[in-house]
Formats: C-alpha cells, sequence, structure tokens
C-alpha cells in the first residue's frame, strides 16, 4: 500500500506547514509538488512577492534532488562538487533551506517549500509538513 | 472600506468554486490571483496535468485583460479585434472560459480560473467563486 | 498490479516506434515521457532538427491532457472550445498528430511522441509504440 | 572520411556509458548531442528528476564549450576567469563533471553528458561513453 501526494494529503502538509509558520508568527507561501515534481497545492501568506516563485521552486528542487535544499546549499558552494546547479533546470533550483522531499519508504515521491522567513524557518515550517505526511494514515492520507 | 484578494477571501472562493465542481462532478484545479496578479491559492483536483498551468493562466488572463476569458476567447477568434493576442505575455494568456476576474466597485482586485471541464463547465466554477467574494463581508472577507 | 512508463517499458516503446517507422521508410525522432511528464528516452532519427523539441512536446502534449494531439488539434481550430491552448503551458502542447497517452486501466501514466514526417504518419508511428506497451507483461514490461 | 555523431554512434556512446554505471552500480541519465548541439539520443535511469535537464546540458556544455566539465567547473570558480559563465546560454552550462566532448581529429563534433552519481562518476560514466566513441570503426561508427 503506496502513499501518495495528492489533493489530500498536499493540503494536510500546508495545514500542517501552515500551523507551525503561525507558532512562530512568520507568515510563509507554501508549495507542495507531487512525484512528477507538479504543483499539488498552494497558499501565498506571506509578505514577499518573489516568494510565491521560491516556495514552488523550492519545493521542485526537493524533489528533483533529493537533499533538503538547506543541504543541497552546501553541497552548491564555490569549490564544492555541485557549484552552479542552481543555473540548471531553467533556474527552478533554490540553494537556501525551505525545501523537504516528502518520501515513502525511503522513495521521493515530492516535495513541500515554504518560503518567507529566514532559511532556516522556512525549514522548520516544512519540516512540520513533512512531519504531518510522515504522521499519515496507512492510506496515505 | 476596500475588499482585498488575500489569502482569506482567497481560499473562500476556491472553496465556493471547488462545491460547484463536486456539485457538477468535473474535479476541477482552481487557482485565484490578487490584484498584482500574483498566485494566492491554488488547488489541484483536475485530472489534466496541462490544467495545473491552464488554471493558473486563466486567472491570469482574466485580472490582466479583464473581460471573463469565455468573452476575450470571442474577441480573440481570426479576423477579431484581438487576434493574436494569446502569444503575447509570455503565452499566458488563455481563450477560453474558466477565467474571471474579481471586482470591488467594477475595479478588477484578482481573478480566479478553473481548468479541469469543458471551458462552460470551468466558467460556471469560476462563477460561483465569484459569487462568493461578491458575497463576502463588508471586511472583505 | 500497476504498469509503468519507466527505462525498461520506454525503451520497448521506442522500438517498437522506430521499427514502424522503418516500415514506412520514414526516420523520425521519437520521445517517452513518464506519468510526471519527464522525458524517459529518446531517440533522434528524423532529418529535421526542429522535431528534437515537437517529439518531446508531443509525448507531452499527451502526457498533459490526454487526447492524441491529432484530436487536440481538431478541438483547438478557430471557433472550437480550446482554440488558443497552444500557448499554455510555456508553448509545450503541439496540436498535430503524433503524441498519444499510455494508459493503464484507462489512466493516463505517460505519453510518446513521434515526429518526423506527416502527422498521419506520425501518429501511426507513436501508435505501434503504444500498441507495444499494451501489448507488455503483468509486471508492466 | 569523417566521424559523425549519429544515432547509430549516438546510441553505442549510451550503450557504453551505461555499461560503466552498471558497473559501478550508479543509474545515471545518459544524453549525447551532435555537432549543432543538439540531442541525437537519451536515456532516463538515474533517480534524480532533475538530473534529466543536467545531463543534456552536461552535453550541450561540453559540445559549446570544448572543456571537459570537470575542467571547466575549475575555470569558473570565484576569482576564475570564467566566474559566472552558467549564467549564460540560457542556463544551461552546467559547472561539474559528467561532460565530455566527442572528437574528431582533434574537432569536436558532439558531446556525451552523465549525471545521476558524483561528478568524478559522472565524468568517468561518459568517459566511457567517450571511449567507445573514439574505438568506432573507419566509418564513424
Amino acid at each position: 500500500m503506496s502513499k501518495q501526494v495528492d489533493l489530500i494529503s498536499g493540503l494536510a502538509v500546508i495545514e500542517a506547514a501552515r500551523k507551525h509558520a503561525e507558532k512562530i508568527g512568520v507568515p510563509m507561501n507554501i508549495a507542495v509538488v507531487d512525484s512528477g515534481a507538479n504543483l499539488v497545492a498552494f497558499r501565498m501568506d506571506g509578505p514577499w512577492l518573489g516568494s510565491i516563485d521560491i516556495a514552488q521552486d523550492k519545493a521542485f528542487t526537493a524533489r528533483a534532488f533529493h537533499p533538503p535544499t538547506i543541504e543541497l546549499a552546501k553541497m552548491s558552494q564555490p569549490g564544492e562538487p555541485l557549484f552552479g546547479i542552481n543555473a540548471s533546470n531553467d533556474g527552478r533550483v533554490v540553494l537556501f533551506g525551505g525545501g523537504i522531499p516528502l518520501k515513502c519508504d525511503d522513495r521521493v515521491i515530492g516535495a513541500v517549500g515554504g518560503s518567507g522567513g529566514r532559511p532556516d524557518q522556512d525549514h522548520d515550517v516544512a519540516r512540520a509538513g513533512v512531519a504531518a505526511f510522515d504522521a499519515g494514515g496507512k492510506t496515505g492520507h
């Protein structure tokens, strides 16, 4: 029985992420993508217009490359093995925290991206979404 | 006191549109944009991957040009005054029903786009979202 | 037990399509995408440089909207309900024959696109790929 | 009698690269481009969705600038002469190992790109493809 990132589970991820954002007092834009990296759900609550794009791109990045973006950032510094990766995939690769993959049995099947605060806050908000997904019932919701 | 398309009113628009989609039995992707044509909220429920983009672009089109896209479609046929308009704005202009502006005192302040059924069904779903917005309270929600 | 469009089944689709192209004497570019509309396999054999892009976009279109592109073409003529759809999805929507969805139990799970001949020839080549996929074993290969 | 990167030689390159990837146990996406930097053949076997694009872009980069991308990476670090080159060519320039040009008499006539492992693994896989190309018969295949 395999979990899926679909509308129902996607909205649950967003709701959990949103609650954490509320708790830390940082409004966020939050995006969820499915296994094909396609947008499943999105809500704008952040103050930065530019973050509408970045939240979605963080989710894309985590789905496309697997490490949380906060880790990918380290691998992509000057001198590191993935330096320059952000020029790929039509500029949709984001190199700061806030994108985390959603997994089922260690297989990446989607991702969540949060954008609106500091990278570590964005990461924590996304992590709250991931936790809700992982706690989801046996049917994948 | 002016109405706004923000997260709260946007989610109400999506919820009303979703209910109509459910009533007519046609799952839809639904997008809401604000006065700057920026995505406020989105939910994917439609069967067509290509509609993720189109729902957002219908909302953009209605915000950007004001007539519902079902009307813009007529003005953009061969021989009509706006023929070719869909090549503008980086290909974000959609020429079939499903995008409708959200207004306050006849001023366009956002838009809703639905995509997943026939253009007339998409239009009706978007109209249900607009009706909810228009019925919103005096504070704009 | 569900079929998947993956490397193994994708290469089988391409091989079957290629054989048909050879039989009718029309070299083709052939692309296969998976359920997320991502490229799984591609081979260039056509004489037209511009068809490298079109073969991939035909596969995308069939995955994104479900009707074979030869059918979508009819729905997208001036005056028809989907006129203008080719401006959506960043210009990746192709409106002539050659793209056909790959299905499992009536669910679209990928697509094949052929480009190099006349639209009806491209359609026939893609159909040969689909037939091979449908004839694939119970494990999806 | 000049060698060419065409469908036949391209598939041979991919097959040799794939075999090396199999030997080191790292599934890869592998792309081959011709002298015009156009995609000749592609196969997806890697775990990263984002690598579909990067494999093709590595091949593009090696064809477009000639040094293997593992060398170009060094020239493009902060303070080095080509710093920032990855912003050019619509973001198709990749700055880590895995792209290597295909040559005939020291003339670059195509390239191969591999993506799916560490940059040095990707480079080795691409090199296996180049070796097969160089060992190709007198007719260019």
